[in-house]
């Protein structure tokens, strides 16, 4: 893939397309091999352009979509009445192999539904998965699923264990350790569901299954690649978001004391906002939806130019290494030894 | 009750009755009307008290005890084959009415599955819940369950919002306000047990329930009792211990790159160790077993001296509060007004 184009919904997310069309621009330029899709209301987009100098028009088109999905728009409407939503058309780009990728900022849910609906999954897979990096002491760790599956079978855990092994091969780890969340390391702690897919993923081929971490564990950075389902995980990433900007608070108000702390609070300021960043992963750099026919990524709705810049960075990493077909490999892999 | 007298089981946690007898000694001598008695092995105990001078005995009684429940037993077999464990005489001192409370640093299930079993749970309780407070950016949260109960139906939820509600009222809180936590905060997310609580704790009269929290809200203050599984809780609390420990690190580190820096790191260590330990509330408070008709305090099998000094602390409070005579009375409230 020479030049692959990516899809950006750009009128998603909660500030509109001013951060999301500067942020395309600033990519369009950092990588030179990169074509863009800007997807939405095309008069509006033309206008944020023109406040730009020197872009490369002949790598960036601009698709018309008239409607626009609400954030807090239900996806079943999403998914039945906006046929026309910048977020559908810049799907069905994908869909239909004009783009290679798709960014968004907007509505997760209707994202979710109207990938699953125009992409469909891989054969194998049942639900896509919600996908990002979580900092620990010794690096990264993916941490899925994040709030797109509320309650997940043995089954689905399994499914993501596959994927999340995938994704983080398709990052650069080898053989990357797999585990379970749970609240025991113990055989005979967690839920049904955990107990179930954790004998699975000790019979599964060519997975480095470790066994079950704890929430202090995953920071700890016991494994690589860390499975529950989108309830646990959302609310271990959100409230790791809360705990995270709330110590930077009470650091910056132990910095403010006097005048000796507040010069080193100066020097150690930018170092804090970059750790607090770093924190806030899904925020910053964005979340993958994985297990589609397709690279999705999702941007968080209040990102950043540079936050929506990493998710658009994360897309293209997605396309360089190929990620769905990876992933449809290792799950056809499976299936021949025997699981379904 | 002008002498409470708290049992406390000597032998349980990581580093035995060392700590414990430490902890227990400065309680007495810090509360003059305190009254213990502890429970294990006599002899090791006496040698331990031995150490220390000036303790008064007439407030401290020694209870022979000649087993230990092992800090990896199976609750079912520490219920079944060890009648005469350190745990389960002290818990028999509270049934007895010898002692107001057990505090105990011991192993976490086979406490639950004791503390059910000799002590019952109170009428309309089906199952007792650990809960700790959180610290928020507005003061503390309690939050329950911590791990004690996996699945939780939409009734038992409803409990623990009701027994939440009371412990928050019992340290102080008037009208605390009672939140579920869930993946959003729109009525049509998180899952079947989650939404139908909400219509429970929405009808439920004397609770000043004000919907859901999502994990960033609950470190940004806005309830003061969050109700969740004990998987969830459990990942909760051990995923924010072990960010917060993380970040400890860095910050350290932060701190020792220059003269300058190191400086102002002296100075701060202090205040940054204990924001940790503020972060770590059921390691340093302890966690107290609510819906039992007894006060049992769990403190952290690794629970330093002074941890294990404020377990006994929160014990005291709640027998002041009454705290399980205040849950009866509410829970008969409630009966009145048509819940089951």
């Amino acid at each position: 893939m020479s030049a692959p184009i990516i899809a950006i919904d750009a009128m998603g997310g909660d500030f509109g397309p001013r951060n999301i069309v500067r942020a395309s621009l600033a990519c369009l330029t950092a990588t030179p091999s990169l074509h863009l899709a800007l997807v939405g209301q095309a008069s509006l987009i033309e206008e944020l352009i023109a406040r730009h100098r020197g872009v490369d028009r002949s790598r960036l088109q601009i698709v018309q979509a008239d409607e626009v999905i609400a954030m807090d728009e239900r996806p079943s409407q999403a998914l039945r009445s906006k046929p026309g939503s910048s977020m559908r058309v810049a799907l069905e780009l994908v869909a239909d192999g004009k783009a290679q990728a798709c960014v968004s900022a907007g509505n997760t849910g209707a994202l979710m539904a109207l990938s699953r609906f125009v992409l469909k999954t891989l054969p194998g897979i049942d639900r896509p998965a919600m996908i990002a990096a979580i900092p620990t002491r010794t690096g990264y760790c993916q941490l899925l699923d994040l709030g797109a599956n509320v309650d997940c079978s043995a089954d689905t855990l399994y499914q993501f264990a596959v994927m999340g092994a995938v994704m983080a091969e398709t990052l650069g780890v080898t053989r990357p350790k797999v585990a379970l969340l749970n609240i025991g390391t113990e055989d005979i702690k967690g839920n049904q569901q955990v107990k179930l897919a954790a004998g699975l993923l000790q019979a599964a081929p060519g997975l480095n299954y470790i066994g079950y971490v704890e929430g202090d564990g995953l920071y700890r950075g016991e494994a690589d690649v860390v499975v529950c389902d989108g309830f646990v995980g959302n609310v271990l990433l959100k409230s790791s978001e809360g705990l995270a900007s709330m110590i930077a608070a009470r650091v910056e108000m132990l910095f403010g004391r006097n005048l000796l702390t507040r010069a080193v609070g100066a020097l150690a300021l930018p170092l804090l906002k970059r750790l607090q960043a770093d924190l806030a992963p899904a925020r910053h750099n964005g979340a993958s939806l994985l297990g589609l026919q397709g690279i999705v990524v999702k941007s968080h709705g209040s990102a950043s130019v540079e936050g929506f810049q990493s998710a658009i960075q994360r897309a293209l990493i997605e396309v360089a290494q190929n990620q769905p077909e990876r992933l449809r490999g290792r799950i056809e892999a499976m299936f021949q030894h025997g699981r379904t």
